[in-house]
């Protein structure tokens, strides 16, 4: 392979305009203002301005939003070279993927008349879907080019979209903060991905393929970005009312107890005690995917802390001890180790919330069990709603790994500029890096001729 | 010009206090709580506290909140050696200009039997004010003395108080997320102060006018903030309900098309196809800027596409072969490029803003015209809208060029101590800055310590 | 004291796992969903879902969150080699402390039938018991290991309860942004334990105690967002309607008026005129601190902004003057300066609350005056509750101190892992570092790889 092959002068304008071609002329024939963000169909109505959704979802939004764009794109910074594509292409592929999302997920169910309605719910559930490209961004970090990401996130999207229908529309499955659709779809196509582009020589790149001491502060924002809009995340499509209340206490919980299993779990399995940058950064936040689908589940907060407990303590072993394993013996080369944050710990939220639907009871939810558990309220019993959520479970491996298995052969081929396996995690493949080090030598001769100033004057 | 010029000991001082006097004495003379915050005003109506406005704008005014300070302050961190002054200059004149323009706006349209109200509206606008005085800070930036920023804070915001009482009242133009009062003016402004103050030997500082690699990191934090809270800055004062609702919406397209056409340009523009960090940095925040007067509008997401799509290339371009031409033939030193991010994409939201405004018609609008074009529902047509859009570009970019004239002869006055040709871009001018080199061998020492340590005990 | 005392291989994951146990045990017993919370009790009710207090309470929450977990985190990163504890002790103490105090504030003020009833309002005060906590890690950071930190939390949040109990139910103070509560209560605690643990010999770990350049400008992360965001903490628990507003009002101008003093006086004390970063990001942020217990009263903007201009005032000559007096004379060894930013500026508040109180009439206050004074409103004299204020602060000092004392000698127990007196402000003692130097010729490396590749290519 040669150098010129990673060169993106033509390949990615060309990726990049005719995808947001297609996508505003999809825009223009197909989607159209939902009666919520409409001045004519807004004002049709007879109800008071300050009941339009737009206050009662977009502070939820807005936070969703920053995890996705400062969580996801600053939590990759670790790489003690590649913070510029980390946070860049984060921002591009996320960029791009909310506006596919918009029509794929619109097309599956958000269809009036022909036309998709779009609003801050709509958004909402297009930085969901975008959430789950990123993972799996997380597991090729790296090893890929931006245009490589872009049809991946082309594809994963609507992918996405078909196992997003089939649970919560077709089954009737529960999972308000996608530790199946997002956490377990998004890691499981990841790691599919990343095994069929496996690369035999990467540890030739394996001296970049680590932290320096600044990343890893750069790394901590996103980080603790995520780990504090969590909450609004599992509650930010959740019903109005108790359910979204609930659902943000339930997490705000989870989170705290993972957090200290985490810290406790690092120091236990370091030879020396000392505490590991990576496990900070990763699996504290285990205990928000483990919540994302019983959440808003009366799960109590006592049951929300033992979730979050497990989920750190098992994303800790992860890291430790499964993820070698994975790729000495799978070839797995999963560079965030999602399946440490999101794999497993969305797996584990999946079987917690098919658990806490099976014991729901009209006891505990009252004439709240419409909001939490529709198919119960309508009279089919918790089991079943429980045999649903497990279900769910196994339709959402299977689609993400069949779907990580063909696109990640469509990414194998040979033209969408991948770079070469001596030269992965590295920024000045495909950017303009500024000269660290001779920039010091100009601050030396800076402070030279300030003191010659000085001293002249 | 001798070095002692720039010595602040005195001069910060007197301003700050003296500003700060004035500002104290002019609340306590001027200002009142409006009927939402004050105690006995709010409860003589008959309400629930519940539809207190505080509800509807505040978390709006918290992002827009976060773009001026964080936003806006790190954005221009890219420098290697003026993070302090970017973050730290930004946080001082914007403390300012937040209060000053709460006068100047009160004076000229918040004014109740002889005194100011203020609220969370008033804060709000307050705060785009003061965007519009860090939009020319953009300009100017690195050549400057705190001193000679907080003069041209205090008539810059007289000055975009004026043109926004113009606009606003006089006229009945319609741009809430300011393409014209915010960024033409604070752009063409700031142009023409940077052209005042026109450096011959600024190349002398070159070497400093640039970017490190942990600089463009920091740089992306504001980036990605203003980015990600756009949609709430464009639509924090448009009116309750559909028209907040929409424009947002509108925002999040048009900023979501604009990345992508930015990369796409930026890969094209470059000889070897590698991204450029200034051009991700800013000009994928130009749909934000040109979806600011049409974003309330109906202009469709179809719409905001083109617009953000448009702004993209525009901006990517001014980066790349406009800037040099400016410096070159105009003089025009723009040390952050808004020419690029917030002065041409303001003069295309302006234009949008125009076109949308005179092809609005009941049809689209409904009962919803009221609200987003009160001047048409009271029976103008909708092209006499268009044209007051159009007249309130060419007053906004008469009043900016010749405020920008003025101040900037001011500011020329060789008593506010502007740093000397030679050491622009640089911290250590005005700040005390902690030796990073000194450092790194105080830790070998450390080490060294330490393993000593460890061998003694 | 050998070296193997700070090994936390074993001492970290006991405290943590036994704490979190007894967590989680605890809220098994005790803590159930409030009506707002729970579904069941919410829907028994006849409202609306958009009548749940999380829409009205949430945002704020969110915002008192960031300042927590990112605010506080990164405010303390300035020190050169302390940027891992700084934000991930800070992170996992205030995992910790949120749960705790869950528990003993609900035990105190929040037991409905033998259940401590949680939902918005209780994560809020949770978050606020925990800045405490968070500002006396700062008078002894740097010097402390992970347990003591633990521990210490543990007790200080259960003092916190408790003072916070006399204040508010007992006593009947006002204190929504809690001036005494949390400021004075965290900074004289803090430095009380931080004279119980003095080092004598702390000048050998002196050449760390210290900032670099980057260090600097991460700490601005943090002081800007606790800058930002302290409207919303002042206000996050008053009464809804005018009270919220207005205290997140007079917060705003009492923070900006502070940023204009704290420049002034960094400028003017310092021998050439150079700002010091110490003070901008503290001293600036004593204006939110002042407001504390003022801001939901009529303190109008101007008053707001007498107060916060003498904060940044005081601040700053604490800083410079008084902090090197408390550590020679007192044997205070107060790492961040807490006593400045959150100790004098607190005790101002306290006073202003005081003064405020004392001067509340009904010709101001009208139908009002429930909310803010609700001892006045049922017929006690302002005087009254401005005597309760001043007798407050004396109660908030005097538990402080004494807890601190015993704290602090609970702290002392050689079991506890505490660095040595020649390794204080090291990261490495706790945390797994990477090597920025070698890293830097495995960059070089890595850059002559990839010329090789590019010219055998």
């Amino acid at each position: 392979m040669t150098d010129s092959t990673t060169n993106m002068r033509l390949k990615l304008p060309i990726t990049c305009f005719i995808l947001e071609i297609i996508l505003i002329i999809l825009f223009g024939v197909l989607v159209q203002y939902d009666h919520e963000t409409d001045a004519r169909e807004w004002h049709k109505q007879n109800h008071s301005d300050y009941e339009n959704d737009f206050y009662y979802r977009y502070p939820s939004f807005q936070d969703v939003h920053v995890m996705i764009f400062i969580g996801f794109g600053f939590l990759m910074t670790f790489l003690q070279r590649y913070g510029f594509s980390s946070v860049g292409f984060n921002f591009l592929i996320a960029a791009f993927a909310l506006q596919w999302a918009t029509l794929m997920q619109g097309f599956f169910h958000g269809m009036h008349g022909g036309k998709i309605h779009i609003g801050v719910e709509s958004m909402i559930n297009a930085d969901f879907c975008t959430g789950s490209v990123l993972i799996s961004f997380g597991a090729v970090l790296g090893k890929t080019s931006p245009v490589q990401l872009l049809i991946m996130a082309m594809f994963e999207v609507t992918l996405f979209a078909v196992n997003e229908f089939i649970l919560l529309s077709l089954l009737g499955t529960k999972d308000a903060g996608g530790s199946m659709t997002i956490h377990t779809f998004g890691a499981y196509f990841g790691l599919m991905v990343t095994r069929i582009l496996y690369r035999p020589n990467l540890d030739k790149s394996k001296h970049r393929n680590s932290s320096v001491y600044h990343s890893d502060l750069f790394a901590m924002i996103g980080t603790i970005y995520l780990w504090m809009f969590w909450p609004s995340f599992n509650s930010a499509i959740t019903a109005h009312g108790d359910d979204q209340h609930r659902t943000a206490l339930n997490t705000y919980y989870s989170l705290a107890a993972c957090t200290l299993s985490t810290y406790g779990m690092s120091a236990l399995t370091a030879h020396d005690g000392k505490l590991d940058m990576v496990h900070i950064q990763n699996a504290a936040l285990a205990g928000g995917v483990a919540a994302g689908t019983a959440g808003e589940m009366m799960l109590t907060p006592f049951g929300s802390m033992i979730v979050g407990f497990l989920a750190g303590i098992i994303s800790v072993l992860g890291y430790k001890y499964l993820s070698p394993i994975l790729e000495e013996k799978l070839k797995i080369q999963d560079t965030c180790g999602v399946h440490n944050l999101h794999g497993m710990p969305g797996i584990l939220g999946a079987i917690v919330g098919a658990v806490t639907a099976t014991v729901a009871t009209t006891d505990v939810y009252g004439n709240g069990m419409e909001d939490v558990f529709p198919m119960i309220a309508g009279g089919k019993t918790a089991s079943f709603q429980g045999g649903i959520q497990g279900i769910s479970l196994a339709v959402t491996l299977g689609i993400a790994l069949l779907g990580g298995l063909i696109v990640g052969f469509i990414l194998k081929l040979p033209i969408f500029g991948q770079p070469p396996d001596t030269i992965c995690f590295e920024d000045s493949i495909y950017w303009e890096v500024p000269g660290e080090e001779a920039s010091h030598e100009d601050q030396m001769t800076a402070v030279r001729t300030e003191e010659t100033e000085k001293l002249n004057s």
